[in-house]
This record gives structure tokens, C-alpha cells and sequence, in this order.
């Protein structure tokens, strides 16, 4: 084990896209365990929209992280050292160990024995981001047979698990994602009916005619003129699960809501905002469910995983470029 | 009986505010009822700001009115000439018989046998406009004591009683109108905890210092620059009952969403649009209840009545120009 960590700091907040100087790499020596703790070695480090949010101080769901401290994240690692009866060496465990290749932490979700899955496995469809699909379509969502599901970036990690739930219960699933190849890849190995790409000139009669029956249910994920196409076009009772606006989270200024707005009194629409941390006392039963979707095919995933801390910024930009396809994982390091 | 009616004909879709010229005053011959129908006599027509959406061509939760058709209204008169066994002369009925002195109609709401209120009482507090507060308020926005309750169009027909009702339901209620007078009489008359005036430059700060607690409840009419100072203020898990967005009904121009739309995402908050006419079939209920609360003197009402067919365009423009106060009734004739 090296004596020394590094880890990215959070240096001052971006404005509009991350630039150079937002995050620092810097070291410090491996901390030493005190008792109750453990040090895990991150294999793994989960990349989500939701960490440019962290970087701001808008008001949000969670504290913003501290200007000086390592950047939040959502970690997979092995217990190096312990201190804490309940975690040995070699235990593989998730948390949230932030930017950094060793963490310290007293307390960890371990996998569970049945795990035997790959491990990226547990950092995207039997993770937060599957139990983001999962909860949100299933709990806000409400999906019926024969409603059309519409599920904005749709190759992305929460989408493409959402699609597949949807076509499980019986929905017309309706992808959006950002290139004719990705909704290729969304249709072809994920089953969904339809994929539209949203840089088309023809947007929005392709969306016309991939939902000739309007849309019950909005998953959505971006937010901007796409939520608008989608307002323009939602039935009566229609449900908007409010998962992610990235189309937003990078604006310099403030970025008005959609123009369609008013759909929602029309159309008695129900929007629902969502984070799927209020899930955590339910997590058992997703897992249960989901589990036996992907040991049986049912439900397929996709994992880009960049390799290296030093890429960290770099690839965290992949998410607003659309430069990844399902879950962003940066490598630290191997697994054991 | 005169032979002729008079009846206001939606003769453009205005663009922007009522002009002139929209609307044409017109005669025509008094109908005789057919087989299964009735004549009645108008007395008050109500006067609401989704008149001016059923003029507009947009996508709504109607059909518009067309053009060349008598304006679509909701109307309380009494039965002249009947040839429907329901429906006797002197029969006093409530139902949408448009902007014209004499209605046609083979269904329609007949007074219960117990109403003793006067007659504007069954077209503001015991009709539609009460019961868009006890279903919105009660059904979607949920009030729990002690949470704090925000009303925009406090004054108005709708908010009047929504606050009253916050009241009963033990929350901290303040409301929102457009001068200083309407505020005193939504605090003084309606017991509102408070009241500000939207037109203070110093809005938002009043908004912090009344609601020391954050929002958990906003029953929103209006829209705009208030909906952002409110969304700015919700707590997690707040409630946003969508009844009325009038802030944007006159725009000749698309108007954007709120832009602090995310907030719904990060408070993780529930909106939804609402629609009275969906619980028609719960009227009941509502009448019981709130005949209740109206003969104790628990909820008051405000009725502000313009006489003459004639002003029809005119009495609606106050809905836009904050020229009323509570419910807003255009008399055509004397009560029988």
C-alpha cells in the first residue's frame, strides 16, 4: 500500500461547465483508522449528473460540498484496515468515499452473500441508479399496460433501466437520446419501441408519430425544450417523474422553466420530484426484484468505465457532452 | 317575456388582452323549448378567469369556444317554459348557459331543497369557486396543522376561501394580492395570519419574515414572478396545487415556467393540476360540509356584482386588472 492519497479537491465553484482549476488533484498521506473506522481502497467511483449540483450552492438536497474539501461520490472499494468490529479486510463495500483513492469511514453498505454479479453490477443497475429507475417509474410513475412510457436520455444509466421496467410492465416506451447510434443501442439491446434523437430537425413530429396516443408517463432526466416537446403532447392524469434536469445544471444564468408549463393545470398532470436517497429504507425490496431481472436476462445494463483518478473532471464532462452510454464508472484501481 | 335575446358571440380569438371587437353583442329570437328541454332566465352569470382560455385556441380542458358561438359561461336563472317532466316554471337551476339572457338546456343543477342562503351564495362559496378550494386545498395540498399555507389571489373567489379553510385546518395562512386594501380585508375579514402585497418592492423580504417556517402549501392562481418567489420558499415535500396560472392568460407570446422549476426537483415536491369539474362527482360531500361552515359563519364570502349583459367583456377585464374583490357576478336580471 502507497503511503501517500489522492484526491480531488473542490477549489471554487464552476460557473457554466467545469473549467481547469474547478477541482485540484492533490496528496496527503493515507489516514490511519481510529477506532470505529476502516479504510477502504476504491475500486470504483460512481459518475452521476448530480455531482455538478454538489459543486454548486444552489439550494439542493443535500449540503453543497465545502469549498477546500474532497469532492463528494458515490464509491465502491475493498476494507484495507479496520477498526470496526463490523468490517474485516477484504470486504467489499459501497458509500460514499468521494474523489480520493482511500477513504476512511465508519460506516458502509457491504454487498450482500447472494451478490455474484459483476461489481459494476452494484454500482449501476443493482445501485443508486437502478433503484432511481426502479422507484421512480414504479412509485411516482405508476405505470399501466398500454400507456406510453417516455423516458429522456435514454441510453444513459437511469434511462435505459427505466425503459426495460417499462416494457416489463407492459408500456409503449418511447425513448430520447442525443445520437442516431445511441437510439439504435436503445432499441436494438434494450428492447425499447421506439428511440428519437433529439438533434433531429424533425424532432417533434417523430415524437408525434412514435406516440400516437399521447404520453401517461414523463421519466425525465433533462429538462430544457425537450420537456417542453414532451408537455405539448401528455394526456389527461399524466405523471411527470422529475428525476434529473441536466439540460440545466451547467447554465451561467437563470434558465426559465418549460414554456409548457401550463400543460400541467390543463392536462391535471402530477409532477413529482425525486431523489432516490428517500428510498433507503426500501432498498431490500429493489434489490429482491432487480436481482432476479438481471440473473434472468430480463434486464440488461451498460457500464462506460474511464480508468484513472487523474480523469475524474474529464470524464465526469462525458455526462453533459453525451459522451458515455448507461452508467459512468471511473476505475481507481483493481479489483481484488 | 320580451321576444328577442340578447347574447355575446366570441367573434375572434383576442391576442393578448380583450380588445374591442372580440366579442359582438347580438340579438336573436328567444328559442322555444323542444321535446325534453327547458327555458330559463339568467340571473347571474359567473364571471372566471379560465373564460378568457375557453377563448383561446390553446390546448385546454375544454373545447374552446368556437367562433360565431354565444360565449361559454356559468349561469344561475330560473325556469320560464318547460317541456322537461324534471324541470317545473320557477325552478330555480345552475348550469353553463353561456353569455345570453335566455338559455336553452335539457340538464342542469336545481338548488337543494335546503339552500337558504342568497342566491350568490350557490354561484361563489356553495358553487363552483367554493368547492375549487375544498377539493384543491383538501385533496391535493393535504394541510396539516401547523404547516404554512400560502394563497396568491387571496382577495379573490377561490383564495378567500382556501385561506378560511387553511384556517380550520389549523395552518399558518398568508395570502397574496395586489394592494394594500385587499390585503387588509383578506386579514381583517378573512382572518388570514397575513397578507402581502405583490406590488412592494420589498416582496420577497416580506414573504421570508411571513413565512418564518418556509411553505409548505401553496394553492397557486397565478403564476409568474410570485410562483418563483414561492418555489424560492418551499420546504421538502411541499404541495403545489396548480388551479390557475392568470399571470400568463392575456400573454400574446409564449411565457416561460418558473425558473425555479428545479426546486420542485430538489424539495422533492408534489404539484399538480386541478380541475373542479373532475370531482363533480363528490359534490356532496363539498355541500354538506361547507353549507356547514357558511351557515356558522366559520367561512365568509365576498361577492362583487355588475349589473347588464352589456358589461359582460368589461366585468371580466376587472379579473385581470384586480378590480374586484371574491367572486365576480355579472347580474342580467332581478332575482324572481
Amino acid at each position: 500500500m502507497p503511503a501517500m492519497n489522492r484526491q480531488w479537491i473542490l477549489a471554487r465553484r464552476p460557473v457554466g461547465d467545469i473549467a481547469a482549476g474547478d477541482l485540484e488533484l492533490r496528496e496527503a498521506p493515507i489516514p490511519e483508522p481510529a477506532e470505529g473506522e476502516f479504510l477502504a481502497r476504491t475500486i470504483y467511483l460512481s459518475l452521476d449528473p448530480t455531482n455538478r449540483i454538489w459543486m454548486s450552492d444552489q439550494d439542493q438536497y443535500m449540503p453543497p460540498v465545502n469549498i477546500g474539501e474532497v469532492m463528494r461520490g458515490g464509491t465502491l472499494g475493498v476494507v484495507e484496515r479496520s477498526c470496526h468490529p463490523g468490517f474485516k479486510p477484504g470486504d467489499i463495500v459501497s458509500g460514499i468515499g468521494g474523489w480520493q483513492e482511500y477513504a476512511l469511514a465508519h460506516v458502509a453498505q457491504k454487498l450482500p452473500a447472494q451478490a455474484n454479479l459483476p461489481l459494476p453490477a452494484y454500482m449501476s443497475v443493482m445501485g443508486m441508479t437502478g433503484a432511481t429507475a426502479y422507484f421512480g417509474l414504479l412509485d411516482i410513475g405508476k405505470p399501466q399496460a398500454g400507456e406510453t412510457l417516455v423516458v429522456s436520455a435514454a441510453a444513459g444509466a437511469v434511462g435505459s433501466i427505466v425503459g426495460q421496467l417499462g416494457k416489463l410492465k407492459g408500456c409503449h416506451v418511447v425513448g430520447i437520446a442525443g445520437s442516431d447510434q445511441k437510439c439504435r443501442h436503445v432499441v436494438e439491446d434494450f428492447g425499447f419501441d421506439a428511440c428519437l434523437n433529439y438533434r433531429s430537425a424533425s424532432f417533434a413530429q417523430e415524437l408525434n408519430a412514435a406516440c400516437p396516443r399521447g404520453i401517461d408517463i414523463d421519466f425525465e432526466n433533462v429538462g430544457g425544450t425537450i420537456l417542453d416537446d414532451i408537455l405539448a403532447r401528455i394526456n389527461l392524469r399524466a405523471r411527470i417523474v422529475l428525476c434529473g434536469l441536466i439540460a440545466s445544471y451547467n447554465a451561467k444564468n437563470p434558465v426559465p422553466g418549460p414554456y409548457n408549463f401550463a400543460q400541467l393545470l390543463m392536462k391535471r398532470a402530477h409532477l413529482e420530484g425525486f431523489i432516490v436517497s428517500d428510498y433507503m429504507r426500501r432498498m431490500k425490496e429493489f434489490w429482491n426484484e432487480m436481482s432476479g431481472w438481471v440473473e434472468s436476462g430480463q434486464i440488461k445494463y451498460d457500464v462506460t468505465i474511464v480508468r484513472g483518478l487523474e480523469q475524474a473532471p474529464d470524464a465526469l464532462r462525458l455526462l453533459f457532452t453525451g459522451g458515455n452510454t448507461g452508467k459512468l464508472l471511473l476505475q481507481l484501481g483493481d479489483e481484488p
